[in-house]
């Protein structure tokens, strides 16, 4: 799965705005370098560590950064959470369970699109996530102005650190994402016009009459519209268009049936 | 980043309806297992393997599940494509590179309401992912019905298996989610009324006259305004009102101040 022109626009935007991810007291250096690579695959680039427990451009962090290693080398050390976040003007705190404390709770879409309204007034916005094992603790979490909660399965949550930065990241790329929500995608031919398909149509149903496929005129208004509606569903291209009318002529017209040796018809061997 | 009880509506939902997970050609046991542990995260459990390459209830699988493993456990192995989805109405391909053949492409966001409204009039659907290294051939592709392709950066995009399954299982929970957007989670209090806080209101600007906080007739109105702003802002609790108002009263007629050596005001150390 992956990226389209269509993204283009949502990675264009100054880096520099886009939020730092600060990792807080992280434990191990290869999980450092997936959050790295996460990152890079949603156009943030700015990573900054608290009190890592390990080398984060160790070999096997590097390894695990799988290409985003350059966010590795630009990593900032802070010895505290309130160093790492001094210059930023908003922060928020990503935690797995509630607390006994007073936040607003965003979901990490609802979140996104705040830290999009931030970048564009360059107001310089950071995301905390915490160590692996514990999560950020309760004075981590009061720092931050609001609190994101992942809305997951409640009866099993386990998301790794670098699915979690991923989830952040996936909802702040999405929410400059100019990809259409769906889009038919033709390569070497365009999509047919109506016109073109209701040529076919009628090269069809001419030879439909003809042969005597609709040959009850009772039933032939519903027989007709159901054929139309099958071929419409299928959004056709003007390729698409020609190879059937070549195949509506070749059947009708092509090389007579071999005489077979029973009378049953054959079209379900052709169709 | 974790379940809240809002979400237990896009769990409840009956699971057998929840779309199938079909790994074609998986490589490595372990990412069988993460893909369990994604899957469950998210209230998918059907799992389907294609031709694995190794024994999917090996011990690294099992870790790598991470207790998702009963997924292990029912997954379905098949030999084909085509007879893992054989009893399915609906398939979707997730790939990332476009082909040289005519699909739709969806985004997971558009694809996961497309599943919801499958799975609510019970139609079977499954989504297909490619083998880690590969991902789907053009023959797996053309069996889909649609392509999904995840909008990331283009410059840099490079999910593992398990973290597209997760992207497409978290926007499958999000299209049912009845998580509010944004809320203010108070444990032991409730948001405190707005006659609470006119209430408080009331009672600091009448100690802001009394000590000449307020003393300038012109500019008051501006300074009572913004001092509500603050306060309003911060969406106080009843609790959080009940203290403000002690501070308010105690600053004021509280232990008198100790006479200070200097003339210096003490407002911002108190403040």
């Amino acid at each position: 799965m992956a990226g389209t022109d269509h993204t283009r626009a949502a990675v264009m935007a100054d880096p520099e705005r886009a939020p730092v991810i600060v990792l807080v007291r992280p434990q191990l250096a290869e999980n450092v370098g997936m959050v790295a690579r996460a990152m890079l695959n949603c156009g943030l680039t700015r990573l900054r560590l608290v009190a890592p427990r390990e080398d984060w451009m160790a070999e096997k962090a590097v390894a695990a950064a799988s290409g985003a290693d350059a966010l590795l080398r630009d990593a900032q050390p802070f010895e505290t959470v309130e160093a790492a976040i001094a210059d930023l003007r908003r922060v928020y705190a990503t935690t797995a369970r509630r607390r006994d404390m007073i936040k607003r709770v965003l979901t990490p879409r609802t979140a996104a699109a705040h830290l999009r309204a931030f970048a564009d007034v360059a107001e310089p916005a950071g995301v905390l996530f915490g160590p692996e094992r514990t999560g950020l603790n309760n004075d981590d979490v009061a720092l931050a102005d609001a609190v994101i909660e992942v809305p997951l399965n409640p009866a099993y949550c386990s998301l790794n650190l670098a699915q979690a930065v991923l989830l952040l990241g996936y909802e702040w790329f999405q929410a400059a994402s100019d990809a259409p929500p769906e889009q038919l995608v033709v390569n070497a031919t365009r999509p047919a016009t109506r016109a073109d398909l209701l040529g076919f149509f009628a090269h069809l149903e001419r030879e439909l009459d003809a042969c005597g496929f609709l040959r009850n005129a009772e039933k032939r208004p519903g027989m007709v519209r159901n054929i139309r509606g099958l071929f419409e569903r299928a959004a056709l291209t003007e390729q698409e268009i020609r190879t059937l009318h070549g195949i509506v002529k070749e059947l009708r017209h092509g090389r007579p049936e071999a005489r077979s040796l029973t009378e049953e018809p054959r079209e379900t061997s052709q169709g």
